[in-house]
């Protein structure tokens, strides 16, 4: 499928032809309905206008005359004049909204039947329901945004745990945007650098004295390009969980471990009637990264019949895991150790000794790379080593809002086509290729470099699939 | 447990004591966390001063310099000064807020991770969190509505269906509120006629002339509680939906018959991803009104065995129906038809006769009591008019935002006990009791009305007993 690079406003276009009139003003729900408050999000040209149809400010004065950031109070009538709600709404005017264009925020109570009634509301007073997403598109399209920061949204509304919080904090605050326009930035200069070395090149005088200082700048370019490619193995980790398994003999305590480490986090909001959370089976939260147990109940399975390793059925889904633990409540045998090393190549592997309560000696360490940790599940002893030494093992580097890491499949692969193109500048500077047959490779670099952020825009295609996996009313 | 009578002050000082203090500055989470927009209200003396110490705004303005019902745009940060996330503030002044004190309302990105967070950043910097309904409370502690309005909130939040919402808004408008003050009006004109009596007693040309005014005036007010109770019916039927039985014979298709008074609704937020809807198993809503299918269930588990009329272990189920359903596709006999008119007595009986599609002769109508609907519920034929003699069956009288519908079970309590003493006054005129014998009975019928709304409060039991059923955020 032949990827067209369109301008924005050929892109703005092409998506109001495809997503229906950019032009029309859209709501929506913002809210999960269900609590106390709920809100309905009005954007568009008309949005002031229409708000102002069914509201019936409480002052006797009009949306359409009130100063942007302000809020008023009043009801909401249905067509046949019906109340449906005390409501407060806050009116935003272009360009200083979410979307850039006019703007209203209805805050009503969070029933659903009253969200409903507010939307059909709207609906019947001249709006249309927003698609999955449109806000932040029209966000994006109106310069709120670029499409990294656009992604960055989705990202943060999902994240469940601090790290993969920070990071896309920081991919929404643009500091993986201007990471990117740096890069950019430099690969313009060596274009223009070769540009100058063309329009010179019959000049006997100038040699390619040059081309040594613009490698060293196509490999730092290089340099960067793999270390980003190099952080979505931690993007992945982090939105995913780092995947663990647990293995271990029958009875070694490995559900009593499970059930220790997956202690549950007192969050605030369950303390809400009807709070709804998404409860992902076996994973927990150690140092603010996410861990996911994977398979442990085939794993516990293996309780059933005694097994040399207690690891039968484990087999193939212990590939999967990035950190085994492996629980053992005696010395294994020189061979047991052995097989399991040889099982867990390429993985971290953890030995746990398990039930210090019971037992007086503890196991002699046979070998530098696997230490134990002496743990009682039972009694929750220490747990916290435990911990330390699973999250040290993810090797996550530290993460702050600062933090540029890579969590988008389409980042990846647009910064792979890219640094496979800088590779091929280099190898162009090796071969003293000439600058026109260079400068193709690096527009490549610099067009998939403009994708992440949508500079020079992609097509409607692309877009449809960034926004279609947004909730409605974002 | 004997009920005192308190000031609001008294009440407003004990509910300081049993529920901390009501100085002190609340937050909680005012939506269900998982949308685009979540929002953490905080109330309270220094809730904008509190706020302003995690909030970083844009413009660089505090919010303790903003004017009331403006919008702020800012960052928040946690302790460690990290960024949470990109907000926009609501300021209220007090009066003029929904608890009518200072508040903010902090609209930031919905997820659970990032509003926990928020919450946090506020108790960090000096707030506690909110008990369920404490925002209500202190907006009725602060007189910005009484008792009746508050509980109307928490009506209007559960409301499903337009006619359980019109009973909240109506209750919330203050409507039922203006009926009680007008009874005790009339109450209290009782009262001082009865005392104008009693101080001119010794004259003996004062007949107990005006008695006969003063009955009727204590009759009106009798037959307006004893209107008042009646609705609870009503009342109760739209909160908890009208209960229908729907039995028959094996095979009349009675299954079928309930999955075409079932289909869904196609609501507006079930677009919406994640949304989690309170599914109540087999109700539906038939003109604006909830119907309640009764352990149908049990009723299906008679097509295991012919049975006279397929309601054996239906019998004790039928009882708890306001309105049965009996599905036949063949003329019943004149017994089977005086049974089951035995058996429902005191009910609604709607007779279907299903499988019109199949049959060329209808039945007869062999009673005027029970005529018959004939449907096809296999190809929905007729459902309209069924639905329309169910809908009638449940005489609920037309409801809008100006209906005054009892729905509380404290309301009713208190109606009941005012009417009993209402009814005391009427003996007691009839009997020529003196105004001192009479005025008690007055009384009590003036402090139980005056329960309702919260006007001579209550003791904090009671107020304790309304708020703890609300969500925490309201």
């Amino acid at each position: 499928m032949k990827e067209e690079t369109l301008t924005p406003q050929q892109a703005q276009q092409t998506i109001s032809t495809t997503r229906q009139t950019v032009g029309e003003t859209i709501c929506a729900l913002a809210t999960q309905p269900g609590g106390a408050i709920g809100i309905v999000r009005v954007s568009g040209q008309q949005a002031i206008e229409i708000t102002d149809r069914i509201f019936h400010s409480r002052s006797g004065r009009k949306l359409t005359s009130a100063k942007g950031n302000t809020l008023h109070y009043g009801e909401i009538h249905d067509k046949t004049g019906n109340t449906i709600d005390d409501v407060l709404v806050s009116v935003f005017l272009s360009p200083h909204s979410y979307t850039g264009e006019n703007s209203t925020e209805i805050a009503c109570h969070g029933s659903a039947y009253i969200l409903n009634q507010v939307v059909k509301a709207l609906i019947d007073a001249g709006c249309r329901q927003a698609l999955p997403g449109e806000y932040t598109q029209r966000a994006y399209l109106n310069g709120k945004m670029d499409l990294s920061q656009a992604e960055a949204v989705a990202d943060l509304i999902s994240a469940s745990n601090r790290a993969s919080h920070q990071v896309a904090m920081s991919q929404l605050k643009g500091h993986f945007s201007s990471e990117l326009s740096l890069l950019r930035e430099q690969l313009l200069k060596i274009t223009s650098l070769l540009e100058l070395e063309l329009d010179f090149s019959d000049h006997e005088e100038l040699e390619f004295a040059d081309r040594s200082e613009l490698k060293a700048l196509a490999e730092t370019i290089h340099e960067r390009i793999a270390g980003l490619r190099k952080s979505f193995e931690t993007g992945n980790a982090l939105k995913k969980g780092v995947p663990v398994a647990i293995v271990g003999k029958t009875n070694v305590g490995k559900s009593t471990l499970l059930n220790c480490l997956l202690h549950e986090e007192k969050a605030i909001v369950s303390d809400i009637h009807g709070t709804t959370r998404d409860v992902i089976e076996d994973t927990t939260e150690i140092h603010g990264i996410t861990f996911r147990f994977i398979d442990t109940a085939g794993i516990r399975r293996t309780t059933d019949q005694v097994e040399q390793l207690g690891i039968e059925r484990a087999y193939q889904k212990m590939d999967e895991a990035a950190i085994v633990l492996w629980v053992v409540d005696q010395q294994p045998t020189a061979e047991e150790l052995a097989e399991m090393q040889h099982l867990t190549e390429g993985k971290k592997l953890i030995a746990i000794f398990n039930k210090m309560d019971n037992k007086t000696e503890k196991p002699q360490p046979s070998d530098e790379v696997t230490p134990y940790i002496y743990i009682s599940a039972k009694l929750k002893q220490n747990i916290d080593a435990l911990e330390t030494a699973i999250y040290e093992a993810a090797d996550i580097p530290e993460i702050n809002e600062n933090s540029v890491i890579i969590t988008s499949a389409r980042h990846y692969e647009a910064l792979t086509r890219a640094d496979e193109s800088i590779l091929r500048v280099i190898d162009g500077m090796n071969m003293q290729l000439s600058g026109d047959l260079i400068s193709e490779d690096l527009r490549i670099c610099l067009d998939q470099l403009a994708d992440i952020t949508g500079g020079q825009i992609t097509t409607h295609e692309v877009l449809g699939n960034i926004f279609q996996h947004f909730c409605i009313g974002k």
